[in-house]
């Protein structure tokens, strides 16, 4: 299952050299998993206050072509890999308009607890863990 | 005329009081602007292309009670003042879910050519001016 | 008393429009309040872990001259006005190099508990209180 | 060659879980390599201002322990690999009171002109070239 999430490029978004800063590519892959967790019933904040926090450890991204304010991208998100543990997304940033791919991405996660440290997702927590989970084909 | 944007708050967009940070007002501000222009069938990019910029000359934003990670905020903007070279904007933010009044503020700009210069936009852009000052009631 | 930070402007900072984006002063502010807690010996990070905590209420900022890239700019910031509940500082931000004034601006705040209700700082916590207003000349 | 940029964690840069966001270390990142170009003495800005861009190609960032607001974090900086068009560097953050080893990253670029087509730089502005590549043991 992939969702698309739609983001209307800001113009604080954009630095001097006239294109969208890669730092703001990991702001809207988090904006697109915030979109992923209502499609599937099972929303970040809801994660948050039963006590499971979803920090990354790793974080990587392919700038292909520049994305420009105005400009309308959509975000293309998928679950990887799930162990208990460990929670794996992969994203495509597109351009609305032109279906030009400007980025691919990648993010590793762990789930924990409030106090940050490791949970056993799937035995603590399986309605959460089953909702993500059951979203790779 | 009015016109309301809809924001979904980005988890980036908290600090750690688990509130919306203060200075993320002014980029929704920015990012109601954006819709308003389109609305108004003079987006902002297109003013930048004719060469016409809107640099900010003061903020003012009031804090009444917090945007939280997962609400839904509505901007609500309107044209306060617009003489040959100023313009005035102000911003009501509610939660669109319960209505309440989160914020208020104003932003005063000055059009410019590309230099940064002061122009006169009625004299030298009267279709921009227009399509602005015509939302004032 | 007042107290200067220096800050290196990010290229993260800037706009297309090749100047500091209006949105980062707030942040600069902040900033600058973090080093004038520590100055006088009263760092916000242990406000916060005595269990206050200190939301704006309001927010203003005039731009000047455009801070850019590459540039040093100098905060200037003091306590304008002390209440038992309320907090008030003004800033002057200007270019290190040249000495030009860039921004003027102003923060108003509330001091709270964890669960951001206003406290009376001066009865509940007189040494952050006293710390604080001790500096107003 | 290593360079170490010391930085203050501001309270914008954390978010509700009350640790430095992922998306600020690309920021940091970025600040690192404008203290490298002045060690250097091939400042970015003057790079820009002849006429060269380093836009990225491709980000990654491993994060092994949080960054918190009141820290004092050090980013090292080296360049692990140049061609006339690539440009490679790699990254540590510590934490720099406790040393702890915070997060890696790595960053690839295009030396570009104005128009962020590809530039052979060795052949075009040997001395930014050898600038860079001279700091490679």
């Amino acid at each position: 299952m992939k969702r698309t999430t739609d983001i209307i490029v800001r113009y604080a978004e954009t630095d001097q050299m006239g294109i969208v800063h890669h730092s703001v590519y990991a702001i809207w892959f988090e904006a697109a998993r915030t979109e992923f967790g209502k499609e599937i019933r099972m929303p970040y904040d809801e994660c948050e206050k039963r006590g499971v926090l979803l920090p990354l450890i790793s974080l990587e991204c392919k700038f292909i072509k520049p994305a420009y304010y105005g400009d309308v991208v959509s975000i293309k998100i998928f679950v990887e890999k799930m162990t208990p543990v460990r929670f794996r997304l992969k994203y495509e940033v597109t351009n609305k308009n032109s279906g030009e791919l400007l980025a691919t991405g990648g993010t590793s996660h762990v789930w924990t607890n409030k106090e940050r440290r490791p949970v056993n997702l799937k035995k603590n927590h399986p309605e959460i863990f089953n909702a993500y989970a059951n979203t790779i084909e």
